[in-house]
C-alpha cells in the first residue's frame, strides 16, 4: 500500500486527482500505475485500469488470475468491474470512496454469483491515502 | 447501429466475440471500435470503452457532452460505467445481454442519482447483433 500511495503522490503532483494502484501477483509487483485522466483526456485513466492493462500486457495474458489489485483508494464501479473482468484474486483499497466507490453505491458486483468470477474485495486502511485526497480537494477548493 | 453492426461482424472475423460500438455527436461519427480483447491481451478492449477512448482522443477531452454510444450488445457493467465516467448523453444498445449486461444484472448506475452524471440507456433492438453472437458461440461450441 506504501508503494501504490507512493504513485498517487506522483499523480497528485501531476495535478492528477491523487490516486495509484499496483498489481501484485505471487509476492512479485508486477504493475504499477498512477491516475493520468487528465493528461491522457480519457475517462478510463483511472490508476487501477492502467494498472491491470499495464499487468496483462507485462504477463501477455488479459486473465490476471491470482493477482491482487492493490489501490489508494475504493475502486469506482468502472475498475472493480475491469478487476472482475480481468479476473484478479482480491482487491485492497486504502481509502473509502463514500460517493464514488462501487461497494458504497452497492455495486457489489465482486460476488455477485451471476457473473463468471467472483473475487475478495478488502479495506485496508492507510490513513496517508485519505489524507492526501482530502488535501488535494481542500486545495482545489481554495484556488476556486 | 448498422454501422456498429459492421464493426462487430470486422471482430468475428478476427475471432473475436463479435461485438461493435461507436460514438456519434451532432449526427457527427466521432469514433468507432470493435471487440479487440484476445489480440491486445486486454481484458478492457471491449468495443464501448475502446470507442469511448478513441472518440475522447479525436476530441481532445475526457468529457463526451452531448455524445451517444451506440453498441451491438447490451454493455458489461465495466463499460457502462466508463460510459458514465465520460458524460455519455445516452447509450443505445442492439441485442439483449442476460448473462453479463449492466442493466440485466442490475447494475443501473445510468440513473443513480448519487453520481455526479445521469444517461439515458435505451434498447435498440437489432436482430443481426443477436444473431451474429448466436451463431459465433454455437460455431465454438461445435469446435470444442
Amino acid at each position: 500500500m506504501e508503494k501504490a500511495y507512493r504513485l498517487a503522490e506522483e499523480a497528485g503532483v501531476r495535478g492528477e486527482v491523487p490516486i495509484g494502484a499496483l498489481i501484485i501477483r505471487d509476492d512479485a509487483l508486477i504493475s504499477g500505475a498512477s491516475n493520468t485522466k487528465e493528461a491522457d483526456k480519457d475517462p478510463t485513466s483511472h490508476a487501477e485500469l492502467l494498472a491491470i492493462r499495464a499487468a496483462c500486457q507485462t504477463l501477455g495474458n488479459w486473465r490476471l488470475t491470482g493477482a491482487i489489485l492493490i489501490t489508494t483508494l475504493e475502486p469506482c464501479p468502472m475498475c472493480l468491474a475491469a478487476a472482475q473482468q480481468a479476473r484478479v484474486k482480491a482487491v485492497y483499497y486504502g481509502a473509502t470512496d463514500l460517493k464514488g466507490g462501487a461497494l458504497s453505491l452497492n455495486y457489489t458486483l465482486h460476488d455477485n454469483p451471476k457473473l463468471n468470477h467472483q473475487f475478495e474485495v478488502h479495506s485496508f486502511p492507510f490513513e496517508p491515502a485519505k489524507k492526501i485526497l482530502t488535501d488535494f480537494f481542500r486545495a482545489r477548493r481554495n484556488e476556486q
